[in-house]
């Protein structure tokens, strides 16, 4: 079935291409060899292509962690209890987990958006947006209806809006969901057509046996719904969870409002590249922050011709690989700002 | 011949086995699956090993610039003529390099030690260790002098000694020296026993031709040399270069001292290969900050069994790389202090 969100149909704003051209000229005159601060220049002339200015910079940072439970998790396909999700949720609030430390860190613009857990709890200081006690299993059937789908896409584009009316310069999502790995991997089969074994991993410390059922698991529920996947909405719908959904909406919408998102590990990689399938030419707003030691994570990238800033081997969802990668964002911002060019110093260029 | 300067055999400080420990069962706690901040935790343990606390942190960093000229230069083995290094140590006390960006926007102090240029002079604001106008070109004979070498690796260790003064927790060297490129491939070619084409790149931007010269400048000299090359010391003195050496006697000392040094790229890689020949156990001090697009780079990271932090496709030298790698020590060591632990969030644990 098809959206009634009209929005998902506009197009990506356009990338200013004098600036970036600009901001490339500036880079040749700074007093280095030209190229030698390598992927930081590239970061600086995208900046510059997003803002529309030369000198683009990034201090504003809105980050939206997305939260909710998985009805597959009584598959028995996770390390942790279901249980978890909402305590998490708590820890968010009272500033305890490792997005709430990095926001301080960044001085960035922190909120987390409830979109329904099995134990369904109204916690001050969350944005609630409860669709449901969480997803349905997908093994019996779609993970999501129609409504809760677009309610969570639009739960994903009303942050963005939330984002631009606080003046943020780069939006983050991030996800927290006891068993999203499994949803995850099982939305990324479909979409690349990949067999589970080649995506499903260890999510939050299963061992090797944990894994294999977690690939019957995701096996079955393709096969349930084989005849149902056609589109990327199908796929997200069916086998998808509310958070991944909420960040599909997030990360089309950041591309036609011209918030550059910085897209972080697993889970939101198979957003984006739902995302990407949904509305073409949205990924032209993204930076792709690190790669994950899920891994699965390497194919998702590699569909979307990714090349990210970081390899640190995390794997802890909540935004926090993107979260890390900012200060790399910064720093592009200051060198490209600051530094003098070869006029300005009186130093000799290439011979 | 050896050294007059008995500091170099002092052994390097031992590690806080007990905070680390401390550290480690700390990060098993944190609301978090286990590893799941990949290196950021093994950054925090290692911190708390050098730091001897439960909760390291680095507030306080030293970059010292090391300057000089190199009379290899002579053989064309540049893109830059050698006037820009004398040049750009009045863009660092100007403020308009990239690592005085760097180090404005990660707070850190800075300071620059000219070693020797060609075109001598004495610039206010900049340490003056003037050893010569440059080092010998190594083609025809030692690049250094005994005297030089040990006031170079003096230079070193002085700089390490003020930074401690100054409270720095952590230390970065960095490097400017038009030629420098050669002179660290052709210290690494005797290091590593590898053929100059295996280690010669583009440097600041030789095109092909140029490349294929620098090998055969290198091969040149490692023939001329070939039979006093028994000790790191003897490669250090014939094929080095002042700020090199200076980079040498850096790392040995803060080893001793115990202060942790962030390893830039390549010139600082073939320093921290030396140095650690120089003084077996010096690497257990030190960090690796990125991995440079000079393609040599590669074989001395795997000689030192090093695992950079970064892989940006920076050449730049300055220290700028080490510097760009700061935030994400500072960003592990606040997740590691400020997280929540399970029982204080009430969080569950692992099924």
């Amino acid at each position: 079935m098809s959206s009634n969100l009209h929005w998902l149909d506009q197009e990506p704003k356009a990338l200013d291409q004098e600036a970036a051209a600009a901001a490339r000229a500036r880079q040749a005159q700074l007093t280095k060899p030209p190229g030698a601060l390598g992927d930081l220049e590239t970061l600086a002339i995208t900046l510059a292509s997003w803002q529309g200015r030369v000198r683009p910079s990034i201090e504003r940072v809105h980050i939206s962690v997305f939260a909710a439970d998985h009805g597959v998790t009584q598959e028995g396909i996770s390390a942790f209890p279901a249980e978890v999700t909402a305590e998490m949720i708590r820890n968010f609030v009272r500033g305890g987990a490792a997005i709430n430390v990095l926001a301080r860190a960044l001085n960035a613009t922190l909120e987390v958006i409830n979109l329904g857990t099995i134990h369904q709890a109204v916690i001050a200081g969350v944005h609630d947006v409860t669709l449901g006690a969480g997803s349905a299993n997908f093994v019996n059937g779609p993970a999501m209806t129609d409504a809760q789908l677009d309610g969570a896409l639009e739960a994903g584009r009303q942050s963005v809006e939330r984002a631009m009316a606080g003046g943020a310069q780069l939006y983050i999502g991030g996800d927290m969901g006891i068993g999203n790995t499994t949803a995850a991997a099982a939305l990324a089969c479909v979409l690349l057509s990949a067999k589970p074994e080649a995506l499903a991993g260890p999510g939050t410390g299963l061992d090797e046996r944990g894994v294999a059922r977690k690939v019957v698991v995701i096996r079955r529920a393709l096969e349930k719904h084989s005849r149902h996947l056609g589109t990327a909405r199908d796929a997200l719908q069916r086998l998808g969870g509310f958070e991944i959904a909420a960040l599909v909406g997030a990360y089309v919408r950041c591309a036609q409002r011209g918030l550059p998102a910085l897209i972080d590990g697993f889970i939101c990689g198979a957003a984006a590249l739902a995302a990407s399938r949904m509305r073409s030419g949205a990924k032209a707003w993204w930076l792709f922050a690190h790669r994950s030691r899920e891994p699965g994570h390497a194919a998702i990238l590699t569909a979307l011709e990714a090349r990210p800033l970081l390899d640190l081997g995390m794997r802890l969802g909540e935004g926090s690989g993107a979260a890390v990668a900012v200060p790399l964002l910064r720093l592009a911002c200051e060198l490209h700002a600051g530094m003098a060019t070869f006029a300005e110093a009186g130093v000799s260029g290439k011979l």
